[in-house]
């Protein structure tokens, strides 16, 4: 396990489907990751030691979603100083609305690497893990260049009917 | 000290001139009660051991207010059962509803009672605890209906001009 | 029913399935209450005779619930010192936000303790009521705290696929 | 004062410069008016006074101003088959759309005739109010047509610099 | 015909279905009406003659509903003296916030009573038709107040369980 | 006059300072234009005479500001072929919103090419206006294109401190 | 080839639906163009080359469609004199009220003439191409005016049931 | 030079006094950096070659402020595999809510890293940028929990007047 360098984390179990993408993406890299559920309000005991202990784990990022009043991801930022990538899942009245305003308006200090709503936020932020892991190991650039090019490669010149 | 019912906490010295106004009307209403910096950013243990003993302190009501990202009330409602008052501090880019949605979108499991968003929401705070403490204290109880009713008779008949 | 010190009201029938939430987590912590339908507008004088009486009939807490422009734990604030605590229903067209703002928007001198919209609201607005009793009700806080306890048992460490 | 048809109420003092657009323009008109300052909240039985006697009194036209969680134009049609205007007063965090959403989205029974926010919308107000009195007063209607043909003329063909 | 005072129209067939609900509530009280479509864009001209003509046709109320970029209330406000009710119809991206926004925000000069959003707020557009025709009629006065009263009486004590 | 083929109209005399930034544009791009002010409101005849008569009169571009109801770019885009340019004015309780929702939410018919809020979309209305003649006319083409090299040559490398 | 005067472009295949609209109205007046799937973020080098060559192809109009961060038409309009007609797409959490802000919002220099969120906008973008080109071709202008007027006789004098 | 790892880009010079807050943060830990003005529309060419190189200069990160519809950050994101942090600098009509929506709202493939809006959210592009180094050099990351901790220190336990 000492090779984990991303902990994916989110604030319960109906975030996953969300988060997975997220975690297909790191697979698809082949960039190794936990999955976790920590609740900044029912386990902030469990939020505490996850960050007290994120850097001497050797984590080099840290995944985290939430919805509404979504504060598991600035309130890791506030405990570790390894990156924090937040993913606002969207919500049932205001559209994860809240999660964003709730994850992106962090005070100074204490910064959230801020993905966009739902599923491509997730997504993105296995990218965002990946390219960040990236800057110091060059095969993981290789693949992630790779990824970016096959990306592009796979938009076809014109749109067709179904 | 024993008779501090009340503790109002704020994320930082600038929500102080909003918070005051709580603090003003517990002032008026004879109720004594701390005032504490916590920051649930940078001040995440202070926040913990604020939680933890605050039932064990003897606190009823704790008052808490911020900005922007607001996770300090909805954190320290995660941390004790007191109940907590939240008051969305104003922002300037948002104005606040970037604070009232981080504050006021709890999940299920633990509320914030969540107030206006600025000084009218601070002052309405110190009213809120003076009524949770009033359910269990009937001198409190003639005081807050005295007050009250003063604030219904201060109303003029007809508007004039200035 | 001397004993009764929560009553849930709400603006409609329609809105009682978002309300019930409340009403099943005072079931779950034992706390008796009372349900009624008091329309701010349609009832006005029903509203008046509830908000004058609550405190001499023994409601330590009333919860509030109510959609679009939502007067109802506004206007029963201004009745009663008793504590009201609101619920922004969700509606059709503007998601709760009319229904939040309505609530929340309080001028100084008569708070609502506003949760979050719609149902997690809802049974938050449950755990405050029964946050306010336990202030004075050492056998409900422990009650309190075991449901609580339980809550953050109940979290398991990491996500699972369906 | 049997011929006074028109109320023109106002939740605060501080709503007058904003109400007073609306008494200038009955001003203009020459149609009578009187001003009061019925607070919701802090004078509820000086609205339900106001409600329950203003059919009889003789109004034909209600124009309630307020603003935040403004109350009191719907509750104001709540008490009376008198027609409501509602004029959302311009508040400080939220600009007045928690004004415009507590006064305009009232449920089925309970119509407001909202207005913009603001200035413009108390003039507007008062025109409304012309406009409900000249369909029973020719006198009035040609009144009112000529202070529209007369803005109609005012406006330049060109527009000029400073 | 003689005898139509009410006039609803709308920008489009698709706008029906809100804006029955406004010639329902007119069918409850017996107040005569007429049902038009008059888009603002698509038939300017039709616009232009229903205006000029309406007060000396004797209509006494303009019902208007229309959506999105919702001009019909506000230009039909401008070509004629007699009162116009605006109804926003919900829209599909911005759930009618914009037929809102071009309906009640307007200048000085001429107002639109605007109702809520959908068919709340077309409902009560009729009943603010009625409200403003009441103020001459008695008898219509009086079905008008039964109408409440029984909306009134059709709410129960409690919600119950479907 | 028979070479103007930009038509510069506005709601009101207000308007003007944010509509210059589109005449200034064109008199740096050596585009002639006529500025009126056509209030959809107040002069509603005045713009259904404009709008007859502008592809007659040889209008290639009609460029159009107003805020709040913003009604005159749509009903111009009704009454003409002629492409109309959009401008929401920034307005002082929705900063704007309100202009834009009321300008871009056109029903399918009549497009009006709506620019950004304020002075920069007034500038760029101009911008736009100029971009459309520039199809059949080489050398404003030309001088569009050395206006926009310019721009670009205009940005320094690096930011400095005042 | 050498007549196409319009591209049609999108970020990706699932912006067609949406975009057919544009194309649907082009084929009813007649007028030639060609349909693209240009990605700002995943074929930015595409759209370099889209943008520098549009004026020397003929292109007098180019229609992009794009949602979320959509940076297409922005990014076309800064590569090419030719008129960029934007149309922002409905998207999921925010429902195209971020493609709006991220199209409309243009700086000073670099206009996008947007359209409406969604079908409507696009098929305004087919016809405000066809306004563009038709200042220049009588036979098409003809064509569009017959297009209006067959929309305008299509609308019936009542509303109807299903 | 060799050893610049960060790059601060910004669109104009009109946000330097808002992305200088990044730069001060990294002066305050000792972080090599350049600043650069790189408009995405008004020097594409120089967004494009900025990015191409960024991966083989060194660059670990790029931090990249923008305003309006700011399509830098995401521009950016498209032409290199090297982190970029986003900043949403505050606009005039709609506060940076535009800022962030372009920013942010990113598809799946490109991310950005997403700040808080303003001055606040460059700082936090300062610590973000430090963070992602810090990964890889153990002194950088003393220095960063020095400052973390010399923050949390910086805190008084109560709030006091003026």
């Amino acid at each position: 396990m000492a090779d984990i360098k991303v902990g994916i984390i989110m604030g319960s179990q109906s975030d996953w489907p969300t988060m997975k993408e997220a975690a297909n993406i790191l697979d698809e890299l082949g960039v190794a990751y936990e999955t976790k559920i920590v609740s900044a309000h029912r386990t902030p005991d469990r939020l505490w030691e996850y960050g007290k202990s994120a850097a001497d784990r050797g984590l080099h990022v840290i995944i985290a979603g939430a919805g509404g009043a979504a504060h598991l991801p600035g309130m890791m930022a506030s405990k570790t100083r390894v990156p924090v990538v937040g993913v606002p899942v969207q919500t049932r009245a205001l559209s994860g609305v809240d999660s964003l305003y709730s994850i992106v308006q962090m005070p100074k200090g204490f910064p959230v690497a801020t993905m966009a709503i739902g599923a491509a936020g997730a997504a993105n932020a296995g990218l965002m893990a990946a390219g960040i892991l990236a800057t110091a190991d060059a095969d993981l650039a290789k693949r992630l260049d790779d990824w970016r090019a096959a990306l592009a490669a796979s938009i076809p010149e014109e749109p067709v009917d179904d």
